[in-house]
Order: C-alpha cells, then sequence, then structure tokens
C-alpha cells in the first residue's frame, strides 16, 4: 500500500520536530545534554505525588478514575482562577479549560483560529513547537524581531496594515533567546491588539520561574486593564501548564480565555481527547492546594534554577570565546548564544556531541531563515558538576571551531 | 471582540457533542440512567492503581513524572504487541503509538488522512465521537445500512465504485447498536479493502468485553491472513484502549498500524500533545504486565456485565411494550432500541426524565438522517437494583407513548 498517496494535505506537511530527533540524539547517557528543556528531575515532588495519589483513592475514590467533563476538574479550576486573579484583575473559573499540557492548548488555539493560508505574528526566532503544531495549516509567519526587551513592537506596528489572524508570543523568559517583553512594551502591545481587534497567544510556561528582577504583570492583565476591565474578556488568550512548576509528566496544562472561546475549546478537546487525565487533574490539585507547600517548592526551584543559570554565565564568560555572545535572561530555562555569522551551530554540535556535550541549534526557531549561528542552552536540566565540565568542553569546542575559521 | 469572525472554518463545523450535553442533563443523582457509556466504577481496581503508583514512584522515581517520547512507553508498547499477537499473527511494538485515550486515535487518524470535503465510509449508526471530530473536516458520510451481523458487506461494495478516502467502522460489540461483525463479512471487507486499496480503521473498545458467542478475530487480522501475511503491514489501523477493561479515567489508548502509518501518527502526535502522560503510562503498564491479574479481573467484568445484559434483556423482554425491538449483544455496553416509526426517542426521554430514568436517543448516530425513533440504552454502568427500576420505569414511559399515538 503507498501511504503517502492516502495522506491528507495536512499531514503532507507535517515534519517530525527537529528538536524531539536532536534530544533522542543528545540522550546517550554520557553526553551531557543542555537542549532539552527538561525540568531537573530530582527536584519532582516524588513523594507528594504519591501521598497525593493514596489520599485522592482513599477519599474520592473511582470518581478519581473514571471519565470526567471535557472542560476539566472545577476544583482545579477554581485553584488556577485563583493563582491567576490579583487585587485588580479577577479570573473566572469559567474563562478555564484544563489541557492535556500547554502544547495541546497551543495545538487547539491553531485549530480554532486557523485557515488554511492565514498570516500570523510570532517574534522570531520563536518556539519551534508552535511552529510545528501550526505548520500544518500552511499559515505564513510574519517575523517581529527581538532584542533583550523581547519583541519589538514598534517594528509589529507597520505590519498589521496587512491582514493578519493571529499574534503568538512567549513574552516571558521566552524559549528560545530566555527574554522578557517589558512593561512598556506590554502596554503598547495591548494597544494594539485593541485597535486591530487582533486575537493574541500568551504562551507562558515559565512565568513563574523568576530569578532576578522585577515581576511584570502578564499580557493577558495588561490588557484587560487598558480597556479598562478587570476580568478575562479581552483579546489575549493565555495558556500556561504545571509541567514545570510540579511535573511535566502529569501533562496538566490550561488556558484561560473570555467565554465564547472556551465554549470553542470545549468543542475542540471533546473531539480531540474526550479531556484531560481525571487522576492527573485530581493529583495536581491535590498537591497544589496546599498553597504552603506549593509556594516554598516554587522557591526551591527558583534557588536552584538561579544558582545554576549563574554558575553557567560565570562559567560562558571564563570560557567562551570572546566573539560569542548570549543573552542573560531572568527566569525561566534557556539562553541563547549567537556566533560569529560565519559560522553555523549544527556544525558546531556535531563537534560539541564528539566531546559528550550538546546543545539545540536555533535555526529552527528562525521563521523565514536565518539563526544558523545560534543555538540554545538549557540551564535547569543539568546539575552543577555537569554544567561547570559541559561548559568547559562547550567553550573549548567553540574555541577551536573560531581558531579553523580564522 | 467579535469572536464568531475570527474563528476557523474548520471551528466554525465544531458542536458540542450531542451525546456529552445529553449526559449532562442525565447526570443528577436521582436519575437511573442508562445514558452514558460509562464503565461500572465499582468495578475500578483503585487498589491496583494505588499499589502501582506507589510501586513505580519507589522505583523508578522522577523517570516516571518526566517528558518521555511521543510513541509512548517502550514496555507499554511491547505489552500491547504481546496481548494482540496470536499463534498466526505477530504485533511489533514498532507498529504501536499510544494515544491518550482511543478518542485521540480516532481524531490523530482523522487529521492524517482526511482533506477538506473527503468520502468517508460509516456503518449506519456509527459512533458520534468519530462523527463529532471528522466533521470539521467537511466530510461526506456514505453510510452502509447494518443488521444483526454488523455492516451488510455486500451493500458496501457497489459504493466503493465512487472515490472514498477511508472507512471507519466499530466491528465488535459495536457503539450504539451493539452488533458484531460476523467472521464472514471479515473476510469479504478484507478482500473489498485489498481490492480498493483502501484504508480502514477498525475501532475497538470493547472487543475483549465478550459475554456469550464465540471470539471472533479482529479485521487487522483477518486481513493480513488474506493477503498471507502474518504481521499489521496491511491496511487496517486498529484502535484499542485500556478504559474499558481497567480504568477510562487514566486516558490510555493506542494505535496499530503499518509503520509508515506510525511515522505519522507520531508527528501528529508530537505536536498535538509531545506524549501521552508518562505517569499514567507506567501505571497502566505495572498493572498489566501482571498477566494474572489482568485475565481474572476482565473474567470478572465479563461476569458482572453479562449478569447485568441479561438481567435487561430479561426485563425488557417483560415490561416493554411489544412494538419495539431491539438489539441482543454478546458483548460490549450498549444495546440499541427501535420504536415504531411514529415515536421520536427524543420526545420520550423528556417524558423519561420526568420519571428519573434515562437513554441516548440514537437520531445523531445515524449519518444522513434517520433513527428518530431509535434509542441506545447502557447495561455496563447501573446496578441491578438499577436496571431493574429503571426498565420498569422504562417501560411504563413506553407503554404510556403507545397509548397516546394509538
Amino acid at each position: 500500500m503507498n501511504w503517502d498517496q492516502m495522506f491528507s494535505d495536512t499531514a503532507l506537511l507535517m515534519k517530525r520536530s527537529a528538536i524531539r530527533e536532536i534530544l533522542k540524539l543528545t540522550a546517550q547517557p554520557d553526553v551531557i545534554s543542555f537542549s532539552g528543556g527538561l525540568p531537573a528531575p530530582e527536584l519532582f515532588p516524588v513523594e507528594r505525588v504519591r501521598h497525593a495519589t493514596d489520599v485522592i483513592l482513599a477519599e474520592r475514590g473511582s470518581e478519581v478514575l473514571q471519565y470526567s467533563t471535557s472542560e476539566g476538574m472545577p476544583e482545579l479550576r477554581g485553584l488556577i482562577a485563583r493563582r491567576l486573579s490579583t487585587p485588580n484583575f479577577t479570573v473566572h473559573p469559567d474563562n478555564i479549560l484544563i489541557t492535556s499540557g500547554s502544547q495541546q492548548g497551543v495545538d487547539m488555539l491553531g485549530r480554532i483560529f486557523i485557515n488554511h493560508g492565514d498570516h500570523v505574528v510570532v517574534e522570531n526566532p520563536t518556539y519551534l513547537g508552535m511552529m510545528t503544531s501550526w505548520r500544518p495549516h500552511n499559515i505564513q509567519f510574519t517575523a517581529v524581531p527581538t532584542d533583550a526587551d523581547g519583541m519589538i513592537v514598534d517594528e509589529l506596528k507597520p505590519l498589521l496594515a496587512q491582514r493578519h489572524k493571529i499574534v503568538y508570543s512567549i513574552p516571558t523568559f521566552q524559549n528560545p533567546q530566555g527574554v522578557t517583553l517589558s512593561y512598556e512594551r506590554r502596554l503598547k502591545l495591548a494597544q494594539l491588539l485593541i485597535e486591530h481587534q487582533l486575537p493574541f497567544v500568551e504562551d507562558d510556561p515559565y512565568g513563574e520561574l523568576r530569578y532576578s528582577g522585577e515581576k511584570i504583570p502578564t499580557v493577558l492583565e495588561v490588557e484587560a486593564a487598558a480597556r479598562g476591565s478587570n476580568t478575562v474578556d479581552g483579546h489575549v488568550i493565555y495558556a500556561g501548564t504545571f509541567s514545570k512548576i510540579l511535573t511535566p509528566g502529569l501533562r496538566i496544562g490550561y488556558l484561560v480565555a473570555a467565554a465564547p472561546v472556551i465554549e470553542k475549546l470545549v468543542q475542540v478537546k471533546q473531539s480531540t481527547d474526550l479531556h484531560t487525565s481525571t487522576l492527573n487533574q485530581f493529583i495536581t490539585y491535590e498537591i497544589a492546594q496546599d498553597e504552603a507547600f506549593l509556594a516554598s517548592h516554587i522557591t526551591m526551584l527558583r534557588q536552584v534554577y538561579r544558582e545554576r543559570r549563574d554558575l553557567m554565565l560565570r562559567l560562558m564568560d571564563e570560557h567562551f570565546p570572546s566573539e560569542a555572545t548570549w543573552t542573560r535572561p531572568e527566569g525561566g530555562l534557556f539562553l541563547m548564544v549567537t556566533l560569529p555569522e560565519s559560522l553555523d551551530a549544527t556544525e558546531i554540535l556535531k563537534q560539541a556531541l564528539e566531546h559528550k556535550v550538546a546543545f539545540v541549534p536555533c535555526e529552527g526557531f528562525f521563521t523565514g531563515g536565518g539563526g544558523h549561528n545560534t543555538f540554545r542552552v538549557n540551564f535547569s536540566n543539568a546539575r552543577p558538576e555537569m554544567i561547570e565540565e559541559g561548559v568547559k568542553r562547550l567553550g573549548m569546542v567553540l574555541k577551536d571551531a573560531m581558531t579553523v575559521r580564522s
């Protein structure tokens, strides 16, 4: 049977995620890998998950293992709503849909908003997993340049004269760069969204992992305030997750949006996978409803990841050649390195793998070309001694590459 | 913001699942509901789930809570492969992709096979959840009539002269009718699929729940044998699940297909939700690898569900008016009742709800009209005393309806 002739046009536009293929390459146990977006497994609240499972199965029994509603567990939606609310901004549980990880949220948004051939605005570079998911809709990406303060919103403005369908961005501790959209730019962005009646996807998996600098309100909140609203009834759809603050293996994410969008998303969710695992929603709720624990757990994560970020930056300053530059993120899991134009990060990865150290070349994160000389480095997953050894090796590989070129 | 103007064409073709909306209506605690497709929660292996979670978290630790591969846990894929293999038919782990319930498998198949406006062959009536998922592709359904032996394959043959993309069917203990495709028809169907080079989706959530009659090989196996093959390299894509034999709340299903189809499905899975919950795959594997337990658990389920089916059929014989007819399934969760043409099952549901008893009208399961006088009855979820009371009430409602009409 010739399957290629059977596949849909959409399917033919699909490819394996380049990142996940690189992750397979770098998954050998003797490689020091800075390539994944993995949280540190030694910090997972394993005993909490075990205890929570015991408690909910004892107290709620078979309900925890039965089919449940597509919207998600009401208590968990309530908890998420409370966590996102501030004194001037109220999120209602009705504005929340539970998803199987925030990747599913992003994928579902592609399904409900994007027609074949639509134009979508993104920052450049942007999250590869979004592109993998949305590309089969045969969309055109319009890339807005970024700097240390995130998307350069002034450059977005003239682009909006054209017909765009939606804007997608990771405003806080962006993947792959680690940069954060400044408050001033959030304000400007909100005005543009309102003026152009444009939906905006705020993908925010890392927002709670801030290690330095001042907390900035979400675009969700800033846009509401700009309209004089104190609730979720505007242009921003927010995607969040417990993957980075608890564990990713439970696959519990959520979307926050105006009621008509949630209504449409419930329809997609029903037809996609009926609902997210009942058990995992109960486990997540049981752990997260202990607010003191969750707060102290996040504080602990911030402390450990801050140390790893600081260590990595210090070692890079020490060992990397002066021709390389890199971002200095205030939070999240990643930073991005830029090499001289003459170098190709994919070629250098091959040499790095010979020295048993790995990263992710960022070329695939750039829409419409460029970025061949950039790569992403994760600082959350490896332990300090591995960071130390890995950055040294990487510094050597980079210096070798510079020497060859010069 | 006018969201309706923002939604994609696909999204505008989506509706809330009619079933899930009916389930909400019938979910009041004092209603005896035969409407859902729920397994009996009192039979869930709650203690096994608790114990399995303890064991895997103790033995495998944080691995159980980390991101994992899109294909699914290798051990679980191996276990499923072994369970589906027979002396003459070998399923390889590479032919298996783990999904978040079999609904996700059906949804992903729609994405990789169906183009906008394609023609799809289904049995009439067929599973509403498939229609909800595939309809946004704006497909045309071609309905093949069914009888007590399932899809009338001889009526499929002339239809295949036209250009169809794919055939979807639940050959065993079909939803909503409970009927099973006979072995002779499976042979004929296999020949047609081979002759017309047509992909076939065998949706088989209930196959292991047989209460009487002889086990019939899957279409997956029959089609392979018809080509002289003893492995998964043909036209059939098989969707299975642990929802009905363990618990649905874990959302662990799987697809079985030829290697090129699995390759494409992995790409969809990556972009859809990265992977199915690592924890739930480990729990399912830990429970199911105890083959003696799983076998005895399924034997127990068969025993209890057989008693409920038998009780329901006996009571229907006793209390239902003679003008009604119904299927007598050899397994699964459902039977279907047909009333005289002059009656409307949706109207009768309103009267039934007044008497605190519920079912699902089947009109929505019929593609292209018809079925207004049919309804589906679930016999797995309610305990015997509820079945007794519920069928009595329903018999009364039906007799009343007949009287009004005569």
